[in-house]
């Protein structure tokens, strides 16, 4: 933790400073576990009494919040200052440091100031990997690998040959991206193999959680564009794209050629077929079923299988909840009518 | 195996021998693939032709139960006895024996007495391993991790910095245990990272299958009581408390800060929300989906998403199922009424 | 790459010819990254202008098809043809190349000519490995296993003891074959560990994906028959049984003692529950979710959770999404005969 003082911070985050400003924060907490120097948050007046209870000098407010005996820093959105705060006083454990003796590095890659490169890593011919970039231990970058400047790569990933990654992209232990897409052509009474010979493409700033696995293109490209964050045992498959700043949460599956938009919020469990467009700035419920060749039009929220608008779902499910009642005045209808 | 007789046998379980109780058994097996000392059982009387023609000398039978030509071992719950004998009968392979050279062990780690360790493992710095404990080629153990005593490691595992666990857990391949967890905040147009800085604690005689994964804490902990089973593919974010003798089937998440309480049963590809409660003792079918902040009294079973008791969904679907035929009831109706 | 001619690939493919039959083909491409030595193909006259478009000169086209200027290939399924066009143009890239000095060999396995080991593998003692069979890095094969001739483990496959492979195998990264299942026997307050004792077998020409998980059989055997295609992460539980050629798409999960047939569909996100039987030639929906011991007829298409006939779910759910509909001619009705 790099300490600092209450005012600094509030430059810092732009935020309102009320009572001593010189109040040293070197750390963040759950305001339970914080000490005097942990920096806390309210998000939510219900939570005023956890705050004032807590031994935190400090705490990031919303507007209209005063605390008795804190330091307040009163911003827009609270939560989201004691996010920046936290980037700025923790520092990443290093995931690596140096270039370990057992890393097996082909004499070709070619390694930019800074990397670091942990025990038992291959790194396989023609790799490219900008400054700063940390790569856990037991990872596998396959031949021909681009990646930016300081990612970072925990222990144990895999990218296969040809993936191309941008810069800040953080890969979580167990993910593999670039592995060959699911595509068979049925023939003969038998599936032969379809051509898993394209790429894969992550921009800068995304986040692929553990487990993840991300398909190469069949021909052309899988794309995951920047700013994208995927939670755990997350699968894309070939040739999909994944627009700007698209979250998605975990288990959720993308099937070929599936193209989601920018800004797009995809829940956990989620399926997605092949061939469906996502456009920007939609939301799909957890667990849904978005059927093949689909379009969520942009910025509609949708839900179930097969996936539908929400205002719609919740009018049609208020009725099955009901169906045993509809099904009993039916019946007393038949009888008064015959 | 280790050889023993069936009065030994008889007397370790607590059951009642018929026949000859000198007969040697020195391992188990399903009746059909069973030599004379293997024991089998039978717990419905419908596998009486099963148990008969075995070649097996020893069935562990229920009350009220005969067999030509067998010894029988009679007790109240005869799979229960069957696991029971298992667990004396075999011998769990080992996954390591000794300190293998190639295993990265830092000089500060703390391994007590009868601690294996696989070739190619990674033990970082402040360690601490408990006695007998097995670590599996390939696994990376990160800084302070604290793990008890008799655990078994299968090869590949990643335990992230700061993790704690019991004694006698079980883990198996491709697990990973305290990743970050997938905390966000939106703000100006992306993803601002939430601290992800807490721990996780798992409980003694924990199993966490193959390929699943476990989050820490963001503030605060991740928490796996005792005596938990976790299938293949299991995701449990941050935050997320899950009660002891807890069971949940394959592929099921469990979303961030939900609590979960003992002796609970969760089927597989279940999707559990934020903010959850599910007490003790209740049941969720596969593939139900529990919504945000929803709350499962203790004992009650639910199915379907979203959620509901199951009498409730088993009536409510009994009308679905017969939707064509009240639609062209009603249709009739409304002609004789015109 | 291996050059041929637009001739030989012809004769190779049983195509009938029209245009220039010494045209070179060096490769396989989409349309849009075609070279003139890339081979594609079009399968819908739909895609006349793309393929007309192209660079190629080469087309692998369907009867009544002629294309300006290009030489094409007719043949009945241009997908299919393309396919095994790829087949013989690409040669698959080198996942290992010769035994790695860091590969850990027990003395007691034994090594058929042409087999590849890469870099910190570890093969335990016993395990036997056919001809031209190729290891990844980190792979892991346990005691006593076999793998046959030409199979591809992917770096990062672990294989536990005992287990059997056919040959010309593939395994993706992060896939898990034969750990434990998932069998506890409930007594006393707490669960006992039923024996995993079993085996899993796996024929020739099987594909496994990434992170995908396969149980040993708890006694007895997992199967998965020759021809077999499962996607990334999919779950196979113990003593579970695949017939031949039957394809699993991703995320999908079998429960224990389940029996799959030959020729099977399954979609993504499926959950078939335990002792279920899904007979050969049908085809499971996505998302669907069949319950324990249910049985899918040869032939029948199924959709839904509970899973029934497509046919059926369709006309259900047609008047679920009528339901609200319904609900108001039913008030109608009622207001009418009061």
């Amino acid at each position: 933790m790099k300490k600092t003082t209450a005012d600094e911070l509030a430059k810092f985050l732009g935020a309102r400073i009320d009572g001593d400003g010189s109040a040293l924060i070197s750390g963040i907490a759950a305001p339970e576990d914080a000490g005097s120097e942990d920096l806390i948050y309210m998000d939510a007046t219900k939570h005023r009494e956890r705050a004032e209870a807590s031994r935190a000098r400090c705490v990031i407010v919303a507007e209209g919040v005063a605390l008795k005996s804190k330091t307040t820093l009163t911003v827009g959105q609270p939560k989201l200052a004691f996010a920046k705060a936290a980037g700025r006083l923790r520092e990443a454990a290093p995931i690596a440091a140096g270039r370990h003796a057992t890393a097996l590095v082909d004499v070709t890659a070619k390694l930019a100031s800074g990397v670091s490169i942990g025990p038992y890593v291959v790194i396989e011919a023609d790799v490219e990997i900008g400054a700063n970039t940390e790569i856990g231990a037991f990872c596998f970058i396959g031949r021909g690998v681009r990646i930016g400047e300081s990612c970072r790569l925990f222990p144990r990933v895999n990218v296969y040959a040809g993936a191309k990654f941008g810069s800040r992209v953080v890969v979580h232990s167990g993910a593999v991206i670039g592995g060959d897409g699911f595509g068979y052509v049925y023939g003969e009474g038998e599936y032969v193999k379809f051509p898993q010979a394209g790429t894969v493409e992550i921009g800068d700033d995304v986040e692929i959680g553990s487990n993840a696995t991300i398909a190469r293109g069949s021909l052309g490209k899988t794309r995951i564009e920047r700013g994208v964050k995927l939670d755990n045992m997350v699968h894309v498959a070939h040739n999909v794209c994944i627009g700007e700043h698209t979250i998605i949460a975990a288990q959720t599956g993308i099937s070929g050629s599936s193209e989601i938009g920018d800004h797009v919020v995809i829940g956990g469990q989620v399926g997605v077929a092949d061939h469906c467009t996502i456009e920007s700035g939609s939301i799909v419920g957890a667990q849904a079923g978005i059927p093949t060749g689909k379009k969520i039009r942009a910025g509609e929220t949708v839900w179930g299988t097969p996936a539908r608008p929400l205002a719609r779902f919740k009018k049609q499910y208020a009725w099955f909840e009901r169906l045993p009642e509809l099904a009993e005045r039916l019946r007393k209808m038949e009888e008064r009518t015959e």
